[in-house]
């Protein structure tokens, strides 16, 4: 099938490379960065603009960083809704607001064709071994006609509700992933300074209600102070920005996830925000003047 | 062997029991409430107070709800210490100040006695199952006499450091699993009130870095209204003031468990300090005049 993707990143360079290895034909245009060179050699076309890749192409892929992107290539000149032909399908699968999602979504299914909302979690490790996890809002028949493509990349893929849905989805993800970050940062670094073993009291934690792919994981990050990303503070900080706008617009208080906001700021105004987010812990300590050792 | 148990409360009876099937006598005098019947036909031993206990016994357990109770038992009139000899254990299970736990354990140790502190996670359940996680703080020595006798009572049982080791150990427990059941809170009642299934969305997030026993078992308490304890809201408030106080005699800041201490506290107000824990998600509900549904 040829398949159009805009947006070649650390995240979409990897995904379309899987396409391709599903024996898809993939289409791309020039977007920020110019397209992996290992993907033109396996047979990548790069065409002119996003209106030129949803011409040639029966389903379009969307992964860019954050909404006003995500607006610019879909109706912006030489966009994707000026190639769009009825019966096309638009998946954007970048991780963006709900509430725009939905107007996105009404705009291109007013021209005849499909739309899903379908974010992921899992990374630039998940991206490379196809196990990421894809959170789609759309209609069934959209979602089916997209599953096979899905299996090519993800491992564990829900169709959760209508349009909109995959992104709220998403951004509840996010919620308790920097939550619980913060969580195990307060009680590594309370820990710590009462004379503990940081990593004997993960182990102790593992085996019980406090188990989470985050202790496992970001625990043993913010042990042996391996702050690498992983996942940019400065994009969970886009994250929570989308909840809390979220949040306002809807009418709903989240008290922690304000609080957790404002400890990435503290680790951006300390020149961190290109760690990894179990950084977090540094703002922590910060507060603390003590660290998880 | 001859084991002192005191405190035959909701967690204590069942503990006991499992010693008692593992062919150990227990030796208990009456506390709070009166000794459960199953036990005493099974051959529990009722003497007059704590110090008789302690000349009975060669290990003497304590399972008493907080700090004080824990102090009134071991050093109060008639208590434990003035019942012991040379050579004896003295184990509290209870879940109490790390601080103060130093000072017991010097008192009781300069008595030629061994001492550790053993907090449990797992709950009622766990305690009928045989199968808490115990976080175990003292001498290697100490432990490993005391290890068959965990054995009996848990599945998971680390000896994590010196004395007050074991109960930091339950406070940094106790800050993730409440921060983890905020986090699943505010996740689950953004989703709903943007439109999504909050069932679905568990579903989706389990999968991915989102995934936690708490997202697994509390997130479905919240989705299905049953806040039935489980672990009640009033037990973990106690344990979230071990942590503030704890915090502030040691230095350590600690922002999201304030926050979510205050949360607790707002289902006091609301008169449901008696709920499961997973019902702190009404305080947010309430904040947000919206429910997960």
């Amino acid at each position: 099938m040829n398949i159009g993707f805009v947006g070649l990143g650390i995240m979409g360079a990897p995904m379309a490379g899987h396409l391709m290895a599903g024996g898809h034909q993939i289409i791309t245009c020039i977007h920020k960065t110019s397209a992996p060179k290992t993907l033109i050699e396996s047979g990548l076309k790069v065409v002119e603009n996003a209106k030129e890749v949803a011409k040639n192409s029966e389903i379009i892929i969307v992964m860019v960083p954050d909404t006003p992107q995500v607006q610019e290539v879909l109706f912006g000149q030489d966009g994707i809704a000026e190639g769009l032909d009825n019966g096309k399908l638009v998946i954007d699968m970048s991780s963006i607001s709900p509430i725009e999602t939905k107007e996105f979504a009404n705009a291109i299914k007013g021209m005849g064709c499909g739309y899903l909302d379908a974010p992921v979690s899992g990374g630039e490790l998940g991206a490379k071994a196809a196990s990421l996890t894809i959170m789609v809002g759309g209609s069934e028949e959209d979602f089916s006609r997209a599953l096979p493509i899905f299996e090519l990349m993800g491992s564990n893929i829900t169709l959760v509700g209508e349009n909109g849905v995959g992104q709220t989805t998403k951004v509840a993800n996010q919620i308790v992933v920097a939550l619980t970050i913060e969580a195990v940062g307060e009680a590594l670094v309370f820990a710590s300074k009462a004379g503990a073993d940081p990593s004997k009291v993960r182990q102790a934690l593992m085996g019980g209600l406090a188990q989470s792919r985050i202790l496992e994981v970001h625990g043993e990050r913010m042990i042996k102070r391996t702050f690498e990303p992983g996942f940019r503070i400065e994009l969970h900080q886009k994250d929570l920005n989308l909840a809390l706008q979220g949040a306002k617009s809807l009418g709903v208080s989240l008290p922690n996830t304000a609080t957790t906001q404002e400890l990435f700021n503290s680790c951006s105004a300390n020149g961190d925000s290109e760690l990894d987010h179990s950084g977090l812990v540094t703002a922590l300590e910060r507060m603390s003047n003590s660290k998880v050792n």
